[in-house]
């Protein structure tokens, strides 16, 4: 489902030299030795999630649709937010799901959800509300106040079946609420952190609404977690990636990963690449730093450093093999003397490109890129994808000797905020 | 219009030390006398500009929209990009403009075409095409895609007055078909590089389209120009803002800047600063990286790694001073238990989140922070912000020893693209 190539003169090389130290951390996962070890829940779900909750919110979609509704406003952050907003616009297209699905909860600006109300005004709208706790502040602000807002445009009665929860099966402020109010309720399993649950409810239920397929989407995690079980790293690709960027880290002094893709719609998935590794691997003074550009756009603006400027970075490619959907045409006049392009569809040149640049970045700047070729945008190897840097992340993080499942730097802020805020707890 | 803070307890004095550093690169930039000088076109536009021209622009929006065209396509890319999006943006909110303008050139994305086509399907439309020469490939296929559809939408008569073309004054391919074809044309100075090009019809044209007052938003570089004019650093904020990154960079080895913004209207502008520094700065292996987040959201994604990573970096937060336009309201029941947030605005708790990250970051965990509060959201404020980053990346590329006004690492994608395209030159 993907492809994956090293371009270095030498790093493939040094991978297999030193494949010993992927041992320990292949160890330390599969058989839950390691630090973290009761936050892994994600790791068996490919093969034991329920499938009566798949079918059950695929049913909650099909009866909202019913009622006439159009548009879900999902409330939620970090990864109640990134998952499903990733997935949603690799396989549904970054321009086309916006009339469909929105988002709040994701900041606390009044710009933003005065827009947002606007959007909404002629619409038939929903909420899925994603919070494990719901004590999260910003999801908390934008879901009292958007269900006020649609409290008042369809009335108490209609609005208990225009809201769905997901969070905790059984405590707290959000599922107190949502029993109070006879809400439906969608679970977030506790041994599954908010940077893997986009397997759970929190990723399905807005997939779903958005026209995903979400059980070929866990097929494809569960392919990907059989063939990333495998010890031998030869086999094995995510331990290859994940043993290739420790090294850059560690003897090149490589503090700085860049995800590179080559399509607006792979933009969100590099958000959400980018909070999986930070959370999980930007500890105890550690981790590399990591940051995203979406070509060709920033060829025209970031491509100046990244061929010429300070080398503390590799690179990380994710680029899609895509159907030929758009093909230029021949101009009689030729007054922009493109005929040399005649009949070349867009996909073709934006692999043209992607050979330019690897050309340019690996071997004339000599910079480190790790390539990942995706076959086919559709479920299966979405799940495969995410799934792989699952498995990746984690023996990144037990490499580098810190815990990849938790985030204690999260809460300073908010304790701070809810002091300053004058909360009673 | 702005004030400008530096959260560290040393670099405040360390920048007063060190101000004789400012002196040669103040001399090279106002005396014209360091490397790219010829490119200096920007530095006297705020008092030079052609007024005409501004009246034109404005006049040519008002004939398209008076043929009843309610959006523009603008195709460009790099500096023909970013710049008027990021104005859009922030003038006009992100999720507004949307439905109003769109951008191509920016991508060879076949998915991206086919949506953008889906979403013109049903709109009066015009395009505005911006490149200087007429042959960087990206806006140069999305052109004459685009104009295509747009012929076969309103035929050749029409087509004439839908079509604006933003390039050399007299020579290249664009400007040779747009008088061949009778299209209007606006120009580029010739010692104006495209992340400075936001000052020029390149910026201006759709910035008036999307109903900017782009004399107000120039009149707001006039001021800036003179504030920063000023040799003396302490009353000279973009000096002090250029050689405190150019110490972190130096001495502290800080090789990241994190810009950290508070609402999604400003993440364009992110990725405007980012062109800037980046193109001007990374070259001969020197400069710092530059990078993005938006709060709150990646407060629950890298701000893990802000809070507890490896510190190469520092920040640069922009924060804008907002007026309170969204409330929380009381609620009888409070299952959701935030009645103590009554009456509050978004605006007021986002400030209360900004104070919260100051302290958890500049405090707890000692990151140098430049914090850049804006006091209005408006074109004049606009200009003056944009303005004081351009005396700001001139003065630190000067400082780094690099001509802060080329881009040749631009090129050399560009130069493997065409060779494996076959292009006849």
């Amino acid at each position: 489902m993907i492809d994956f190539k090293i371009k270095d003169s030498n790093l493939e090389k040094e991978i297999i030299e030193n494949k010993n130290l992927i041992e320990q951390a292949h160890d330390s996962l599969w058989n839950k030795k390691g630090i973290g070890n009761e936050m892994l829940g994600w790791l068996d779900f490919p093969d034991n999630f329920n499938l009566n909750e798949v079918n059950e919110i695929n049913e909650k979609v099909k009866k909202i649709k019913n009622l006439g509704i159009d548009t879900l406003l999902v409330i939620g952050i970090g990864g109640s937010y990134l998952g499903s907003k990733a997935a949603i616009d690799f396989l549904k297209g970054s321009l086309n799901i916006d009339e469909k699905i929105y988002f709040a909860g994701i900041n606390v600006s009044d710009s933003y959800i005065k827009q947002l109300e606007n959007k909404l005004k002629n619409k038939n709208w929903a909420i899925c509300v994603i919070s494990k706790s719901g004590t999260t502040l910003e999801p908390a602000i934008s879901f009292r106040y958007f269900k006020n807002l649609l409290l008042k445009k369809v009335g108490e009665t209609k609005l208990k079946d225009l809201i769905v929860v997901v969070t905790d099966k059984e405590k707290g402020i959000l599922k107190n609420l949502a029993d109070i109010k006879g809400y439906q309720t969608f679970s977030i399993p506790d041994d599954i952190g908010g940077r893997f649950s986009v397997l759970t409810a929190v990723g399905l239920f807005p997939m779903s609404f958005a026209g995903i397929d979400i059980l070929k989407f866990l097929e494809g995690t569960k392919k990907a977690r059989k063939e990333f079980s495998n010890n031998d790293i030869k086999n094995n690709l995510a331990y290859k990636y994940a043993l290739g960027r420790f090294l850059l880290f560690s003897k090149r002094k490589k503090v700085l990963e860049i995800f590179t893709t080559y399509d607006p719609d792979f933009m969100m998935l590099s958000e959400w690449l980018k909070q999986l590794f930070a959370e999980s691997e930007g500890k105890n003074n550690k981790g590399i730093f990591p940051t995203s550009v979406t070509y060709s756009r920033d060829l025209h603006s970031l491509g100046q450093f990244i061929q010429d400027g300070n080398k503390v970075f590799f690179e990380t490619t994710l680029f899609l093999l895509e159907d030929k959907k758009v093909f230029l045409n021949n101009d009689v006049e030729n007054l922009d003397k493109l005929n040399y392009l005649n009949k070349k569809s867009f996909a073709e040149i934006n692999r043209v490109i992607l050979n330019s640049v690897i050309e340019s970045h690996a071997n004339n700047a000599k910079i480190p890129n790790f390539l990942i070729f995706i076959n086919e945008r559709n479920e299966e190897t979405l799940g495969y994808l995410l799934f792989f840097f699952f498995i990746s992340v984690s023996i990144s993080g037990y490499l580098l000797r810190i815990n990849p499942f938790d985030q204690p730097g999260v809460e300073i802020y908010k304790k701070n905020m809810f002091t300053s805020l004058g909360k009673i707890s």
